[in-house]
């Protein structure tokens, strides 16, 4: 296989680097708030590249996106209003969307140009739910609108681009945001946030700290985490509730029999053992997390490479 | 960051590449049978490359011999003889001899000049165990020697390099080899062998059509999976049990205790969680595993990229 | 800087690559005949690249067909009947067109989808040439075009992409077709080649060969050079005049003296002194015509990596 | 061919870079200077890099060597005393002392482990000229011991590493030096110095700035250039004399005859054409030295990229 043409350079730490080979670019440019680049590849499908990173790709977002999503939702017996942080694919929506108990999806991404292009060129990310007559799409900052609106949710699902020093994203993984956020939620109310990435090599980068950090604030914090083969490395999710009494499933015959209620059918990635895989850290995610003692606050944030 | 300098370049796919940016090279050299690179890198300490692809990196080697040795030589209530097939690094030697119960350990690799130069470039692997008197090496083809010889064993630990095209180790990943395999166990012994990547993107390879494999061939088959940084992708194992009385255990509890009644300690990634973390496999692995066909043979081997 | 985003990749030996990084993607696709890429870089500009070639770039394609073109241009004192092979850009046109004493050019270029790309993407190239009153624009086969046209000429331009084994080009670089278009060529004709790389590293894959074809064709065979930044090489062109009277300037002010009084201007590359430069081969590039034994025939062609 | 195994990146411009498929790795260390890797691909040989720069490969060292060293010895009627500046490779060294008339070359280089290293893996660059009686190496700063010698040349040759930022040899390029050097002449002596790249990418780097420093200082100033493959550029050389009588041939014949009286045999790369293709500049090259006004001191370096 040669070596010539189209390639792209991805970071996973300064001393490693991925590159993919390109099979043509679909759109590159700039929003008002970060670079975009939705490329194509034989492996990985059609992927969404903001500020270098890979966001998601048609190969495997399922995976990713049902990992943030499902668990939260199928911990809330009933939930009918979610809230979204981000998510400007449209994937994460989509998946909310999927419970038929949901009456009101508020999603909140600050980048309406990457929306628009995900819509266009990414089509199967969003499946026609920015137009669902349930979706509140909200072109703000996630932070102002929480801190402002007067609506309460049962799931808050923050799929929020990595806190990267050059970004703004970094303010939404801090302990005054979580605190916003959890106080939007409506008794026996979920959060799941995205968390960074779950390999030994970069664990203690967000993700032990964004644990850390809930764990001051919520009555329960699972973190999770699941391969995501576009990444190359294992993601991490971190769930919390407030209310100590919600129960969460961890036997694999339950969670299935959860999803049988709420769907009548299966999923295509989450299902009771993969929820077992997922929740079952290995080793080092939890002796990573015992021995966090960083709080993020607005003063002393958390950056990702 | 710059860019100059010292990289080295990993197939993924054929579309994905690792660059590593290597600090120094140890060794680069042919033995008779393979390629042989040790190297230096910021990021995973020193590796060993076989062919062109990472064999196991000081970062991280103990996740990748401690998740191939421990569940099988726990699963046995008293290993005295263990058969390693490969293993030059003698990494999975040390784990095998690290049970106090092991009184002889057959390590049965083609490649001599390996096992010097990972006891030269790489002590930190073996750690000595090469000098072991309860150690027996052999610089001989693994399925022969098994072939041939009248002992047996109570546990096989296969840590072979990967069934490539142009090597000679795919005659270590058929049926009529695991028959010989496991016919050379005792009653009640257990056979553990390294089964290819286990990511979305390729556990088809050679993980489904192993599992399949042996499925014909044992009791039990175990298949299982942890995510190894250096590899950039979760990498599988597959232990087969002839005797079907074996008792597997899966609780994180009962790991635990026979962990601790094996060596009085913790080890530093295997305990319980972690087994229900790598034996709990995700969807695809369980949907990839059932709609697998194939078995591996003589005349219709396997082939990693 | 960083090693994150887009890169190209192009081949110079199997051990050598460049890496260009890639500010935009304006074109990737293929015609009937060919791939095609027009990319942006900061420092070369906006480039063609077809079949992972890079032909030319804004940076510094004045050089490329300043040096193709005038040369044998001015050699010819009245040059008012123009053919170029190839030059799909509309650079080469665009040269020829400059010079007062054309009448008419007819330009045959096989692929009229890159000139429609060029003409849309690459303005600067070709200046509004295409549209000249002088131009006739053929979208054929250059060889069968001049086996066929009754037609003849007083300079012949060949800018045809380099003879690739998977491609068709190199029937346009044999001594059959050679015949064919010096039997075109007006009575104190010329004609001209672009005939590849004239590095130490691979200039004996055509150049040479080439050189050594038209000398036992034409009274005089001219072989130069000049180095081309986008190619990071020195390349190649071949002038033959099948007249031995015809008379080449060597003196720099001689050629200043005729660029002078055909243009009453000066040129942006060329002139009496690069003339010199260009027309002056090093050491290499002579021995290696002197030992030169090729002729590149139908039957026998030549290929470049 | 494949993607796999070693490669080392080179900068050429911050959006170009060189790939070079390693065969194998030599060394690599630090001195207490400069980094030092000596490297091996297909097609350059065996090739030392020092701080990340390509100094010379033994497929084209005769090039670069010859083209630094013979204009200005043969310039020369009779050098007798020989000073190098730098020159660790030893290359420089042996091309000044086969000329005939030479009685003593003093060489200077700073770093005694760059020509040890020279020595033992890179004996084809100086060929014994190290153990030449008429050979004094020095190993101190060039600046320091020109200020504080009495002894004075008949030659000078700079061979020094560029002048980087991060590195001590841009001191070895400004007014300050120039003078110290050209006062350590005899009457009709002549210098010369290695002046970086000469592309139209990045000839103002500092090659025009030499230049018109050098014209302020000396008589006569002759920059010219010559294709390196292994930097994959052209590179500049610039001579001084500063004496206004010395005659510096132009002819080929002339310059072909002066080889033959001081050598009595052809040179591998250096002869007449190739002085008139060395000196005749590319426009550009003139261009770019009438626009410059740079003049390089202690207080207001150059460096290179």
């Amino acid at each position: 296989m040669s070596l010539e043409g189209k390639w792209f350079f991805e970071l996973i730490t300064p001393d490693l680097v991925m590159m993919y080979r390109v099979k043509s670019y679909i759109y590159s440019g700039k929003t008002p708030y970060q670079s975009v680049e939705i490329l194509e590849t034989d492996s990985l499908g059609r992927s969404l590249v903001l500020d270098g990173k890979t966001q998601s790709a048609t190969f495997d977002e399922h995976i990713y996106h049902e990992a943030l999503v499902h668990p939260a939702m199928l911990v809330h017996p009933n939930p009918r209003s979610v809230f979204i942080g981000g998510g400007g694919e449209g994937a994460t929506l989509r998946e909310a969307l999927a419970h038929p108990t949901v009456e009101r999806v508020t999603m909140v991404d600050l980048d309406a140009r990457v929306v628009e292009l995900a819509r266009l060129h990414l089509p199967t990310h969003s499946r026609g739910a920015f137009d669902d007559p349930k979706t509140k799409l909200v072109h703000e900052d996630a932070r102002g609108f929480l801190e402002q609106t007067q609506e309460s949710y049962d799931v808050m699902i923050l799929d929020l681009v990595d806190p990267l020093e050059e970004g703004t994203a970094y303010t939404l993984y801090t302990r005054e945001f979580y605190q916003a956020a959890l106080g939007r939620l409506n008794p026996g109310g979920v959060l799941v946030t995205q968390s960074g990435p779950g390999s030994p090599l970069n664990h203690k980068e967000c993700f032990t700290a964004i644990v850390h950090t809930l764990s001051g604030l919520a009555a329960k914090v699972l973190p999770y985490s699941a391969y995501i083969a576009s990444f190359v490395t294992p993601w991490t999710f971190t769930m919390a509730v407030a209310d100590g009494d919600v129960r969460v499933p961890t036997e694999p015959a339950e969670v299935d029999e959860i999803i049988r209620e709420r769907f009548g059918r299966r999923l295509r990635f989450y299902d009771g053992e993969t929820h077992r895989h997922m929740f079952s850290l290995p080793s080092y995610l939890r002796e990573g997390i015992a021995s966090e003692t960083r709080v993020v606050t607005d003063e002393n944030p958390v950056f990702m490479v």
